[in-house]
This record gives C-alpha cells, sequence and structure tokens, in this order.
C-alpha cells in the first residue's frame, strides 16, 4: 500500500470551499432527483414542489461528486487537459449537477441558466418526459459513456487515452461494476498503453462497497487483497478511504497530487529516455459510504452507507409529512443559502473553483471529438485493384488487396497517429497480414526474437477479447480519430450488446448539432460461417446482420461485397463516412472474382446491380430472377445460372448481386432504400426470386416486406446447420447449393414443368454423388472446387 | 508461491509409464490430424497416407495430454468424482485421443474399434466430411464444454461444482482465453462457491504463452505478477514449470497431489466444523511450450515453442518431402510400436494407467448430466393464481406471484438441492423478492447486520455479470440440476452470444441417443423496453427474441404472457421441459390481468387465442384483426378494441393474444407453428391484421412469410425510439399506442372510410393532448394511467 507522499497540502480553507462546492454539487444531484418547485428552498418544502414520478440514482453521486470536484481542483492547479469517464453512469444527476456548476451546461442549454429560473428547469427536466435522459448520455456536455449498460468504462478510457499523449482520462469504476466480465478483462489495458505517445488513464474504483441490493465482491474484499489483485495486474494502488468529508477531502487531494505526478514523472522520463517497460500506473481505491451525506435512516433502517441508497432513498415524500422532513432536512444540510446567491448564482468564490474554458471537463474537446476530428489520408483504392478480365474464372483471397490498403492507410498517417486497427489475434488469420509490412502488433512486455511483428509502437492492436477491441475502437473514435475491428464472423456476437449500446449513443448524437460528426465505427466480418468450415459449428454465425438490422434508421448500414474490388471501394467508402455503423461481410479465403474495379465501383455506388453477363434474359421480363449477398452466395447463385443456361435454356434467368444489404429497405426506412421502381426493374413486380442470401435466411423477409408481392421472394441462407466439414458441403448442408438454386427454380417456373424431370433428378444425383464423394475423398470434387465460369 | 509440499513421490517407473501414455496421446493426436491410412506406421510415410486438407490445432494439444494424463493417475489413486473442461476446445483430438485410449470413446462408438482398423478411423474421421468436428464438442463423451468460443471454460466449471460436493471440476484455461472479459471475470466464482455443499473447482492455466499469432499478456508477465494477481483473486498458486518431461512429469503429479489434499482438507474442515471462510483454493500455473514434443523448427524457424506451433505446424506434407519426412520423424518419436501392439491395441501396462467405469472422466455421468437428472418438485402453479374475474379491470405486477412459486419451488427441492435462481443483482428489482422468504443470497464474504438476505447456503446466486449468470446456469444444467437466469430485457444480449453457443450444443445433444436430455436453459427477461421508462434508452432492447428466432428447428421457445396467470402456467411448462431454451418475456410493474388461472392454462396450451370479449365481431369474419403478443402490447390493444367499439361500432373487430410466438411460425419450421386452417381461424386469409408486438417490430414479417397474404400484417413494435419518460410515451414514441393502434386499424378499413375523419382527428388530438400534459404534469393522464376495461 502506497501513501501520497511528496503531494502538495491543500489550506484548510481551500479544503473548506472545495467541500461546500462538493455540497452544492450534492444539492443540485438531489434536487434534480425530487424537485420540481422551490429550487432554492425558498419556502418550507410541500408536497407539490415534489416530482410525481421519482426517478434517479442517488448512492453513486456523492463519490462522482467527490471525485469531480476534486479533479477540477487537480486541473487548475496543473493545467491538466483531463476528460471524466463515470462507470456508474446512473449517476446522470452528479455529472449534470457539475456541468451546469461549472458552466458548460448553461452555454450549451442557454434555457438551464445559472439563476433560480435555470435551476428549477434543471431540477424539473431531470428524469421527465421532453426532459433529460437519468444516465450519463449523449445531452451531457463532456460525456463520452453513458454507463448505462456496466462494464465498458475502462475501455473507453484506454481508447481515448491511445494517442492522445497529453490527455488524461479519470475514469471511474463503480465496484459493482467491477465484477462484470467486460471490466474484470479491461485492466490490463496498460499492457497496451505506451507512456510515450499515448496518454493516461487514472481509474478511480469507487468501492462504495455496494450494488443494487447486496454488497460487492470487492467491497467484502480486505484492502490487502485488493492490492495483490491490483499489483498483479500491474498497478500501483492509493487507498482514499473514510466517511470523515475533511479527512477524506485531504487525502483525495493528497492522492490525486501524487498519481498525478507519478503519471507525469512515467511519461516524461520514456519520452525523454525510451519506453523502458510498462510503469506501475496509479490507481486509486475510493473507499466511502455509498448515499453519502444522504438520509442515516428511514423509517429506522439504515439508509446511508448501504445499498439502500443506491435508488431513491426516500420514496413517499409526497405522501408521508415524516419524508418529506427527511427530505427537507437533507437538502438543507448543504445550505443551499450558503452556495447560491439570491437569484440561484454559485456563489463566486465557489464558481472560482472550476476550471476555465476547455479545461473544464464538460468543454474538453477531446469529450466531442468531432471537433478534433482530422480527415484520414486515404490513398486511392483503385491502385489495390485486382484485375478481373472476365468474371467469375479467377480466385483471389478477398480479404488480402485490403490488407495492402490498410498497409498504406497506415503508412499515410504515421504522422497523424489517428488510424488504429482493432482485433483478436486474427490479423494473420484474417489475411490481413499485409499490414505488418509497416506496421507492428502493440505489446510492451518482453519482446523475443522468435515473435512476429511486435513493438511498443505498434498500432495493431491485437487482444483476445473482442469487447476491448471494439470498446477501445468505441473510446478512440469517440476522441476524434479512425479505426476498424476486424473480427471472426460469428464472435462478433460477444459484442453485439456494446455494438447495440453505440448504436443508441450515435443515435443520439445525431440530434444534438453541438455534437461534431465523428468517424463511423467499421466492423469487418470475416471468416464467415460458410468458411468456417474447419472449425465447425460454434464458429459459424452471421447473427450480428440480424443485430445491425434491427437498429434504427440510418444508422446501420451493412454491406456484402461480393469480391475483392467490391471490398475496397465499400472500405474506402465506410472509412471516409462520419457517425455511422458499418457493417462488412467478406470471407478471408480465395474466392471468386466478379468485377474491374470500374465496375465494381459503379455496383457499390449502386448498392445492387444485375449482373447481365450471368443471365440470359431477352427483352422480356425473366422468368425467374436470381439473387444473391454475400461471396459464397454469389458464387453458388452464378453457378446454378451457367448450369441453368446450359441444361434449360429455355428458362430465362436474371442475375441479381446485392452489396448494400440496406436497399431492400423500403425508402421510408432507410435512406439507402430502392424507389419503387428501381426495385421493380431489378426484382421485377411478381416473378419468383430464388435469393441466395448470408446470413439467416428469414432477415430478407422483413426486408422486402412491404414490396410488390413479397411472397414470391424464396430465402435460402444459413440455417443452423454446419460442422467440420468441406465448403461445398456447408452449402449443401444449408441447402443453397447451386443445385438447390436449381431446383428451387424449376420449381417455381411451373410454365417449363414439362422440361424439367430429367433436370430435378440430375440435381438431386449430383447431390449424392457429392455426399459420396467428400466421404470418400475429404474434399470436394474437382468440378466444385475449381469451377469457374464458361460461356 | 507455494511449493508442493507433502505430495506423494511417485516411482521413477510410474512417470516414465505416465510419460509413455502421454506420447500416445500425443501420437494419436498428431494421427487425426494428418493421417487418413497407414495408421501404426507400419509402412513408411507416403503422401497418400496425408489427408488432403489438414485440419486441427496441434499447439494446445500436448498440454491437454499432459495434464488428462496425470489427472488420471490422481483419479486412480485416490478414487476421485472428477470431469475434465478444456477451455481451448480447439484441442479436440487431444481430448478425443484421451477417451478412446481410456476405452469410452469405442463404448459409444464401437465403429471405433481398438485395434488398427478403429485408430484408422478414429484419424480419417477427425475434421472430415460425415466424422466429427474439431472441437471440445458435444460428441465427445466426458465434455460439457466445447470451447470453441473462448472464455466459458470456469464459469462452466463452477456451475458444475455447484450443489456437487464430491465432484472435483478440472478446468483448462488457455493463456489466450485468459485474456477474454468472461474468463477474467470468472475467477472470482469461488467467492460464490461454498465448500460445505458445493464441489470444488481445479484450475489449469495452461501458460503456453502464445495464442494464434502472437504472446498472451500472463505468457508474459512475471510469477510473481502473477501470483499476486490470482491470489488477489484468492487462489493459492502453484507453478509447474519446464520443458523437460520428467522434470514437468514430476512436478505436476506432485503439484496435483498436493492440491488434491488441499481441497480434500478445506472440504472436511468445512463439512465437519461448519463454513468458516472462503478458502484459498489451489490453481496451477502449467507453463510448458506451446506445440511441446511437436517440430522443432520448419524451415529454419523455430516452431515448437511459439505461436507457430498452434494450428498445423506441417502444412505442405503432401508436396515437400522434406516435410513430409519432419511429419515422419514427429510421429516416429513417440514410438508406436512401444504404446501399441501389433494389432493396435494400447499395451496393457499402459491401459491400466486409465481410471475404472465411470470414474474415467469420459464416462464420468456428471457430464451427461440428463443421466443424474433428478424432476424438479413443483408445487401446484395454479394455487398462485391471481383472481380475475373480469379481463382487464385490475392491476398488479406481473412476476411476483411467480416469486412466490419461485419461494415454494425452494422449499420443494431443497433436499434435492437442485435448483437455482442466477440473477444479476436484481432480483428485487425484478419483483420476485419473495423467494428470499426462504432463499438467501449465495454470499461467502463477511456479512454485515445490514444485509439483506445473504447467506454462504443461499441459492440465489446474484453476481452483477450476466456473462457468470448464464455460464454458472449452463455448467448447472448440463451436469443433470434445473435452474433459471432472470434478468433485465435489455441487458440479456451480454450473453446472447453465450446462448447461441449453448443451443448449438443442445441441437447436437439432441442428435445423439446416448446424451440423455437435460432441464431447459429457462430465461426471464423482465424491466422490459416498454417500462424501463426510468432508466431510458440504454436499458431498452428487446433483441433477444431475434436472436432466438434465428436458433434451428425446435430448440428455442419464446412467450410473451400477457399476464400473472399465464406467466405461472408457462413458467411450469418451462420448468418442467427438457433440451429447450425457453424464452420467457414479461415485465415486472404493475399491469392489467386479463384471463382466470383456468382460461391462461388453455390460453396458454393452445399458444394464441381469440380474446371474444374485447372483440365485437358477429358471424361473419371480422373487418380486422388486432393481434397482439406481450403485457404492454395486450393492454394497448384490448384499449384501442375498447375504444373502436364505442366509437365506431360498425367496424367488427378481433382480439388475438399471443403467447406462443412460435406459433406464428410455418409448421414445418418449428412444431409449435400452427397448421394452415387454424392460421386462418384465427388470422383470416386476407383481413388486415394490425399486429403489436413486443419486439422489434419486423421480426413478425419472417415469422409470417409463407402465411396467407402476408403482406396485409400491419406490425408495430419497439422501433428503437425511447428514453426516460412516461409509460405510455414510450407506446406513443414507438407508434404502437391504443390510438395509433386505431388509426392503423381505420387506415386498412376502406369500407368505413366515410365515418372515420372525424375519428382520426380524434385519436390525433388525443395524443396532441398526452404530449401536452406529460410536459406539464410529469406523468401519464389518468384516463391512461388508470384505464380499465368497461362494458
Ligand atoms: C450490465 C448491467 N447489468 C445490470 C445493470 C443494472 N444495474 C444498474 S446499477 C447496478 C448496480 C451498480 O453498482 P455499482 O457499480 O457498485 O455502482 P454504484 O454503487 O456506484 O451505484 C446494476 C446491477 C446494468 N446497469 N448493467
Ligand atoms: C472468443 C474467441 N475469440 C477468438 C477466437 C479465435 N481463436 C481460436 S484459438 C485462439 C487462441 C487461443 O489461445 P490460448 O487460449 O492460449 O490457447 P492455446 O495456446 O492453448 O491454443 C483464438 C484467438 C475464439 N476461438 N474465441
Ligand atoms: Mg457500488
Ligand atoms: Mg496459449
Amino acid at each position: 500500500m502506497s501513501t501520497a507522499a511528496g503531494a502538495r497540502t491543500l489550506s484548510q480553507q481551500q479544503l473548506e470551499l472545495m467541500h461546500k462546492y462538493w455540497c452544492a454539487a450534492n444539492y443540485l444531484t438531489v434536487g434534480q432527483i425530487y424537485l420540481q418547485e422551490n429550487p432554492l428552498l425558498k419556502e418550507p418544502l410541500r408536497p407539490e414542489h415534489i416530482k410525481p414520478r421519482l426517478l434517479g440514482h442517488w448512492g453513486t453521486s456523492p463519490g462522482l461528486n467527490l471525485i469531480y470536484v476534486h479533479l477540477n481542483r487537480l486541473i487548475k492547479d496543473y493545467d491538466v487537459d483531463m476528460i471524466f469517464l463515470a462507470g456508474p453512469g446512473h449517476g446522470g444527476p452528479a455529472v449534470i449537477a457539475n456541468v451546469y456548476l461549472e458552466g458548460t451546461y448553461s452555454e450549451i442549454y442557454p434555457e438551464v441558466s445559472q439563476d433560480e429560473q435555470g435551476l428549477r428547469r434543471l431540477f424539473r427536466q431531470f428524469s421527465t418526459p421532453g426532459g433529460v435522459p437519468s444516465h450519463v448520455g449523449v445531452p451531457i456536455p463532456g460525456s463520452i459513456h453513458e454507463g448505462g449498460e456496466l462494464g465498458y468504462v475502462l475501455a473507453h478510457a484506454f481508447g481515448a487515452a491511445f494517442d492522445n499523449p497529453n490527455l488524461i482520462v479519470a475514469a471511474v469504476v463503480g465496484d459493482g461494476e467491477a465484477e462484470t466480465g467486460p471490466l474484470e478483462g479491461s485492466w490490463k489495458s496498460i499492457k497496451f498503453l505506451n507512456p510515450v505517445r499515448d496518454g493516461a488513464v487514472l481509474p478511480i474504483l469507487h468501492l462504495n462497497e455496494y450494488k443494487i441490493s447486496g454488497p460487492t465482491v470487492l467491497g467484502r474484499t480486505s484492502d490487502e487483497r485488493i492490492e495483490q489483485l491490483f499489483s498483479g495486474h500491474g498497478y500501483r494502488v492509493y487507498f482514499v478511504e473514510g466517511d470523515d468529508p475533511l479527512t477524506v477531502h485531504r487525502a483525495l487531494a493528497e492522492t490525486l497530487d501524487h498519481c498525478y505526478h507519478e503519471i507525469r514523472s512515467y511519461q516524461q522520463q520514456a519520452r525523454t529516455q525510451g519506453f523502458s517497460g510498462v510503469p506501475r500506473w496509479p490507481l486509486i481505491v475510493l473507499r466511502t459510504p455509498k448515499g453519502w451525506t444522504g438520509p442515516k435512516e428511514v423509517d429506522g433502517i439504515p439508509v446511508e452507507g448501504t445499498f439502500r441508497a443506491h435508488q431513491v432513498p426516500l420514496e413517499e415524500v409526497r405522501t408521508k409529512p415524516a419524508h418529506l422532513k427527511l427530505l427537507e432536512d437533507w437538502l438543507r444540510s448543504y445550505h443551499p443559502e450558503e452556495l447560491f446567491d439570491e437569484g440561484g448564482r454559485l456563489r463566486p468564490e465557489l464558481a472560482a473553483l472550476a476550471p476555465q474554458g476547455e479545461r473544464r471537463m464538460g468543454a474538453n474537446p477531446h469529450a466531442n471529438g468531432g471537433k478534433l476530428l482530422v480527415d484520414l489520408r486515404l490513398p486511392d483504392f483503385r491502385s489495390y485493384a485486382l484485375e478481373v478480365s472476365k468474371p467469375a474464372t479467377s480466385y483471389y483471397s478477398n480479404t488480402r488487396p485490403l490488407g495492402v490498403f490498410l498497409r498504406d492507410i497506415f503508412k499515410e498517417n504515421a504522422e497523424q497517429a489517428n488510424f488504429r486497427y482493432f482485433c483478436p489475434d486474427e490479423t494473420n488469420s484474417n489475411r490481413l497480414g499485409d499490414v505488418f509490412a509497416v506496421q507492428n502488433r502493440t505489446f510492451l512486455e518482453r519482446i523475443l526474437p522468435i515473435d512476429d511483428h511486435l513493438s511498443p509502437d505498434g498500432r495493431v492492436m491485437e487482444v483476445l477479447s473482442e469487447h476491448l477491441c471494439e470498446g477501445w475502437l468505441e473510446g478512440y473514435l469517440l476522441t476524434g480519430r479512425h479505426g476498424l475491428f476486424a473480427t471472426y464472423e460469428a464472435f462478433a456476437m460477444i459484442a453485439d450488446s456494446m455494438i447495440i449500446q453505440y448504436s443508441k449513443w450515435l443515435e443520439g448524437s445525431r440530434a444534438l448539432s453541438w455534437r461534431a460528426p465523428i468517424a463511423s465505427l467499421n466492423l469487418l466480418l470475416t471468416s464467415t460461417c460458410w468458411r468456417n468450415d474447419h472449425n465447425g459449428f460454434s464458429h459459424q454465425g452471421p447473427g450480428l446482420i440480424d443485430t445491425l438490422l434491427s437498429r434504427r434508421g440510418s444508422i446501420a448500414r451493412i454491406y456484402l461485397p461480393p469480391d475483392a474490388n467490391c471490398l475496397l471501394s465499400v472500405a474506402d467508402h465506410c472509412l471516409r463516412s462520419r457517425d455511422y455503423i458499418n457493417l462488412i461481410v467478406i470471407d478471408k479465403q480465395p474466392h471468386l472474382q466478379y468485377l474491374s474495379m470500374a465496375e465494381a465501383i459503379e455496383h457499390c455506388r449502386r448498392g445492387l446491380s444485375i449482373w447481365p453477363w450471368a443471365g440470359n434474359e431477352d427483352d422480356n421480363e425473366p422468368d425467374v430472377v436470381l439473387a444473391c449477398a454475400g461471396d459464397v452466395m454469389a458464387m453458388e447463385t452464378v453457378a446454378a445460372a451457367w448450369w441453368l443456361r446450359r441444361r434449360l435454356p429455355q428458362l430465362k434467368v436474371r442475375v441479381v448481386n446485392v452489396v448494400d444489404l440496406m436497399t431492400l429497405y423500403p425508402p421510408e426506412l432507410h435512406p439507402h432504400g430502392l424507389d419503387h421502381a428501381t426495385f421493380v426493374a431489378h426484382f421485377t413486380e411478381e416473378k419468383p426470386v430464388i435469393f441466395a442470401f448470408h446470413g439467416y435466411q428469414r432477415a430478407v423477409h422483413q426486408l422486402v416486406h412491404g414490396r410488390p408481392n413479397p411472397a414470391r421472394f424464396h430465402v435460402r441462407g444459413y440455417n443452423e446447420q454446419g460442422t467440420t466439414t468441406t465448403p461445398f458441403d456447408m452449402v449443401v448442408l444449408n441447402e443453397v447449393s447451386r443445385y438447390h438454386l436449381c431446383l428451387l427454380a424449376m420449381e417455381h417456373t411451373p410454365r417449363l414443368r414439362h422440361l424439367t424431370a430429367p433436370l430435378v433428378r440430375e440435381c438431386e444425383e449430383r447431390l449424392r454423388e457429392h455426399h459420396r464423394y467428400i466421404r470418400e475423398h475429404l474434399e470436394d470434387m474437382p468440378e466444385i472446387r475449381d469451377w469457374t465460369w464458361t460461356d
């Protein structure tokens, strides 16, 4: 256990002022939870001053307020560039109180002015209709972390600190939150934080000992064990503990001072003498009572310092006079008349405690990252094109050219240092290894000669945690940088709840003009269900498509490029975009190439096209449309068209490939949705559509609902049939192979029934033959494995 | 750092035999990855003996084999009841090798016999079409953990150990796996494991120092820091390190002996003298080379002991003679001729090392939990019924009666000790607090007088980790017990990838007759999107419904009971079921009650019904069907019907409530799917259906695809419009309020257009009035808040 030796000593007077500032923040917190009138308590408190529905979380708030006022002091004393992340984001009213006190809130929302009227509004709006949400959400200036779904605060904090050498990110971790897997998995982030080029994270573990209705695991763990735990993670642990305000104020101030000096000295040493190992970064354990300064007891039951302080400690203030009295005593215990003047303005000696301008944590531009966003310098993606002279005649790994493109993005932006690539240990496996020509994996522990492209200076962030990859990237983007998260398709689901939360943040942020647009969250899913034949069933899951389909409006975009050139075009487009979640799904294995770069660009611009070379329609409408989305699906569809042209030329077939899945949505539901005429121009009004879909087949039905005759869409896709087998067997098991598509096409063209009987038998025989062959030879038939288009 | 003092000393001869057994397992592992012929290397190795596609993971396998043979020795020496969980489940061939060597594999799969023919089959089938998957999946006897999606091994292990006092669960944790959030969040499980009544988990951290393509964080962390870390978590750490086989054999054997005694002495003490604190359970850190005993170098590049050994260390054995030679040398280095006799049988002195009968880890019945399953004693759920004399006239918290039912389930099964309830700190919040009348929260650290129902003996498992709740429950079920996981609806998404993986396991297990059915995974989602008005947008997300809709066949069942009696009936049904994932979605707040218990039972049996009291159809078909699924949706629908009856009696309305969502699926797709006639009897052939759906609205379109005229289904549901607001405002924001439903009903009945204009205006005015009212009064209009049905 370390002590805060060498820290500055604050005067009693300064501590007392800070204490008052803390009281003001606590007062505003309680006011927001309870009051709709009488904000300065100029009158005795009456039931009608109380909101009809009491919503909010008191328990965590005094701790957040305490930390905020102390960070303000530190910022002012040392001119620190700092932002604040509240893990227990349910402490929304506390953070609002602080950004209001420091003035940023009223600058952004002038109607919530720094006077009595403004106070009334501040209180009334909290957690009420048309007002402000209860958590530290996107409307709160200075926030980049809502903290509603607990567990991601450290991941966000480290993401924000990467490549921000002067920034210190103060991150409050709830001790309940500290029980979540994602949070426990985040402590190791210091192993990826380079003191030379990155900023620092100062974690403050808020050990108020309780969560909603019970004690926390760490809350009942001895300091000794806690110290071992975090020393094991590599931190130096500082304890600040107590329930006497002035003692705690003094200890916290001294500890913060000490930690600040420690951080700066690590950085200075690394920056002057070079990197020499992961520093023992400081971590503060703040053990103070939950709901500190709130009611000690209610109806004879202890509240302060227990889980009972978590939400609204006094629930019946409107109906029980004794409770109303308790509330009034509680509010008056802060002496609002000493904190605010008659007009409701914070007294000047207190207001002077807050930092100025952009040093205020609510106004720090890092927390409004779009303000700092510098465009990515993108080399011309066309120069990475594969030569494709004739469609579907050559195989190439679809992700490989993207790897080369990424390599040069790293090169072009080396100076700007604003691009990172995140991946759970699969960059090479995903065939993006060309990046290693210029960029290393970030690694700060010992490096051995046999290691492959490791360096403390790398910007390829490989950690075996989808949560960290996603969370770091989110923090990196929110503070105004660019990035890409590439992962096995199936395991993207591990982070899907984070992606959902992030989409909610983006939706909120777009509605706020003061939030500047940030770079999009780009997700590349590879090693897809169709080609995880070697890893088997657990590695086969295209579910993230469905999760993103459920997002609101235009936030999410889903791309299924059929080949390498389309992938380059889509990736370029996504990397230039702002405020979206872009999902790109494409496999890493060698696949057929279809389009030249010029064609690919046009195809991706349109979002879908008819592939005339693959169909045989004449001037009339085709008999059947073979549609496809996804690389393997394109291959099976084109091969089906090829087979049908040969064996049943009377059947007029059109092939449509969809790159941008959202084009299928009606235009009211997504801005990419095709207008009616264009939809019909591709899919006709009423001809059967056999749709080979990369993901869960039935998702297409929700997309085409509202289109003419949706019942004629016959979709095949991944149907949860999987195992370790050959690539072609995967499409056979899921009944979306070329032969299945041919069978469907024939089934849905009754006009030609007199011709199809022998062909149906032939398809079925091919499938039986496949079944026999792979069991004997353990690989696909050469006619399948090596299939290419011939005229 | 502790040493293994006091352990039994094994003779050199025994260690040498064990070494040979290890060689045999390694040999079989390599054989599975490479060979399709010549399994005993009776001939020189030729290219055609090699499989055409080389799939599998070598790197982790020698470590798994080493551990397995040593656990065998321990089991035999002390008659231990033990199962084995491999975190790095990609080491499938290693575990298969061991269950084959011990004989269990051939008992279950007699065609894979213990002779040369069987060996050939064992090798050929691995990772090949029609063969066995590459991971430690459900076809492998003794496995309850596939290990494909890394991170859950400890959660599963502890789940298996709860209420299994004699069982020891050996759990191998990959050091890459140890980087995942869910795994890091699992170490604390010892804080929930009671030595009196629970078994033990022996974690073995397999520090082979690498993952796929880089070093692991712990792999490059000093032993000192590792010891601090795990001491902080509460373990006593034992290191076994080295690359000299015999030294490691001796150290591992002694350490295992010591750990075993330590476990038993903790248990004995607790069981004789009572619980007195969390023991410092042993944890073994096994630091041995990745791909140990494999090729040291390939083409001049080190392989053994590096990440390059992760998958298939020699890839071109079929084409490069030098590589073929390396492979042959590698295989022969194990001296197969000394391990197996001429006929391919393991030599008797080696076979004698394996335990016998059910002590073999592949045959331990705990790993085939259905064999041990004892029916849950369920009190008659009817006795918890709410009195409902007239539908939609009284409000009651929907989950509360379930809490009473659960209380008595705990009581009835106290002796059997085979039921647990898992929840992330929200039992009270979810209004299930009645369980605390008989059952406490499990808590093993210090308990204070102010604490609420904590005890080391509790079986309410509250931990703030959705991952742990889900993973513990899975482990508990897989070993033959019963349980329920209740959580906030939105945060269920945190564990959805685990639920997906579990569904894959169940699908596989159903196809294997030797796997006995187990109790279903029961998920209760409450605090739903419609009533998380106080927590706001981040807490609003019904996505798990969509995830479960994508599951194959009949594995998943989704219930949306409209009221408390239906919930009781559904819960009883789910708790009796086997091998399903049952999702129950219902809110905890006071809601309208619709059905008496008798009606509820019939309604749930049918899965959906017409509510005749709410409609006004006569003998003809109605003009419009108002369908609904979910509690709040039922209320809005019934209220819409009520309003329409009053204001537009000419409109003939039918109300249909859907409890069992899968009834909507065509019967080919789900066994609950209604046949055509029943579907039409409810929804008509072609009348418009206005469907108020609890979840993301468009999911219904995928359900009704294939039904007559699917385009006439007009669905409203949760549309990602949310914030902190009033309950009714939530349905207004998402355009599924009673007024919106009335508007839709009118819009889709052109027959009455001449009458509807003023009513449309009225609905719109009610909505504007609502908007004004809540902003002024901060709560819903009394006519909404207190609405009940009147005739
Ligand atoms: C992932 C997740 N699960 C559950 C919840 C519900 N929840 C809200 S607050 C809370 C307790 C938080 O405790 P702690 O982190 O200690 O915060 P504090 O004590 O500071 O309020 C819980 C379980 C949540 N917000 N997120
Ligand atoms: C959640 C998850 N992410 C990624 C992968 C892909 N993957 C398979 S094995 C592996 C490395 C595992 O390393 P480790 O746990 O150390 O196992 P071992 O070294 O014993 O092979 C990875 C990243 C996975 N299986 N699961
Ligand atoms: Mg807490
Ligand atoms: Mg490893």
